[in-house]
């Protein structure tokens, strides 16, 4: 029995524990994958504040990962299978656990592009992760889908080993914020093609060409090219709460401002919630507030015995 | 003229101006101290995600300030004497400044106690820095009053000092955390006077003593002390936005989920707003989306000429 199990081990994951460890909440962490979560796919954070340069990610990680466990605190490499919402029960693939309350901070994970050769191609040419597959493209050409922040930080980074990086957007100007951008158009291996969107992905065993088709004249064509690297955005890992926890339409969490989901005791933070920024630091702002509203859920329960 | 002035320097401002220079927006910071701000009244901070250890806050704020110069933001040391918020125009000691918008990030002093000798003993024996004041207290007696984080960390600090420190506060029990509440009760030179308030500070040109009032039995007594620290709560540093944005009562900012305020296009983050938790990493939360708030707004004003 823990006072607080926190599902998932990102910013968000670890940032609840490290407060809720100095709150002497006994704590557990359950985390699918590895500690640190979906940030660890890419390798430089930029505006978190106090990290700065290259590999920045994976020191952000490993700093909060030592904060943790000096705190003691306990985390598994388990994968949630079910959640009990109302008896704050969980089951994961190796046993079952229960605490007195609940933080969700499962995060999101990348959106597919739905389209005919996607699935098929994955690891074949098709991939969600510059940071892991770019080396595998040296000196050839590679298309990179999207129009945000991650795409432009995706394709400078591909623009390290391939010879040429073809951004697919289908709008007619990219979102990603203006130094990026800037960065983007002095780089001679970029270029764009705007106001299109990805049909097809095309290629027997390995991807060979992508069909894009006009979003104004309605024309299609054929690219050929030996990668495509997608970054159309998120859909929050929340699969596993469905008709237990109220989400919107894609499945985010609606949570209010102290990050208290449907379900009392229940609380979420990070990627995962509805909200209007995700970032890392206001994924740990999140978090900090999830953890104190646990531990003030937590020491109502325990004094009135309420719960 | 610039995009967005950004008041206070220290986390949320700091926070904001990453974000803000990320986004290109001309930025300017006034902060009437000196950068950084109250948190390095404070030596060590172990709650802030990805820093561990001594020193701390100031490797944080050194790290936070490199990389808004490397953005090239503006910081200017003067103080804020005048806000007009409906022409976002702003009077400092030394000029004056227009922007489209304006961030306030201006956090919140430590409160005094409001008691007889409280004022004319400043800098005699009253401190509310043990950072700053600590070492003089070598071998002596202190009285620190409070029951919060606050005032835990800063009776552990004075330990390393003083021969004996004595926490005084109003409840019988302390608010700090638990973490923090086990190395009070470790420490031989703490003591405890639970459930008194501090009626009147004592001394001819240095503190002397202090009177207590026990709270159930209103018995008054003196304890002889060489120095008072102070830590009993903030109170925001809005005293110039009365009567121009709506405050609660203490004087903290109203804004919502996007840190608007009850003026068009100002935004408020960190400490000086209204909110449930007032931690390092809520402020940069804040200040993360405060900036993307003030982007948007600026965006749609420049695009639309509303403004």
């Amino acid at each position: 029995m823990y006072d607080l199990i926190i599902i998932g081990g990102g910013p968000a994951g670890l940032t609840a524990a490290l407060f809720a460890g100095r709150s002497r909440l006994r704590t557990l962490i359950l985390e699918k994958m590895g500690v640190g979560g979906r940030i660890l796919l890419t390798d430089t954070i930029e505006n978190f504040p106090g990290f700065v340069g290259e590999a920045s990610t994976e020191e952000l990680i490993k700093r909060m990962e030592e904060q943790v466990k000096n705190l003691s605190i306990e985390i598994k490499l388990e994968e949630v299978i079910n959640i009990d919402c109302k008896q704050k029960s969980i089951k994961t693939n190796a046993g079952t656990y229960a605490a007195d309350s609940i933080i969700i901070a499962t995060g999101a994970r990348q959106r597919k592009l739905g389209v005919s050769g996607e699935d098929r191609l994955i690891g074949r040419g098709v991939s969600y992760c510059a940071t892991c597959d770019a080396p595998f493209y040296k000196e050839k050409n590679v298309v990179v889908v999207g129009g945000g922040n991650a795409v432009a930080e995706e394709a400078l980074y591909l623009t390290r080993f391939a010879k040429q990086v073809t951004i697919v957007h289908r709008r007619d100007e990219l979102r990603a914020s203006a130094i990026l951008q800037e960065r983007l158009k002095v780089n001679k291996k970029i270029n764009f093609v705007l106001s299109n969107v990805v049909t097809e992905i095309i290629g027997l065993n390995k991807v060979e060409s992508i069909k894009l088709k006009d979003v104004n004249t309605s024309q299609e064509r054929n690219i050929p090219c030996d990668g495509v690297f997608i970054f159309i955005g998120y859909e929050p890992e929340t699969d596993f709460l469905k008709n237990k926890l109220k989400l919107d339409d894609v499945g985010f969490i609606i949570s209010d401002e102290n990050m208290a989901t449907s379900q009392e005791g229940i609380f979420a933070a990070g990627d995962c919630r509805k909200k209007s920024l995700y970032q890392v630091v206001t994924a740990c702002g999140d978090a900090a507030i999830a953890a104190d509203s646990a531990y003030k859920y937590i020491s109502e329960a325990q004094t009135y015995g309420t719960k």
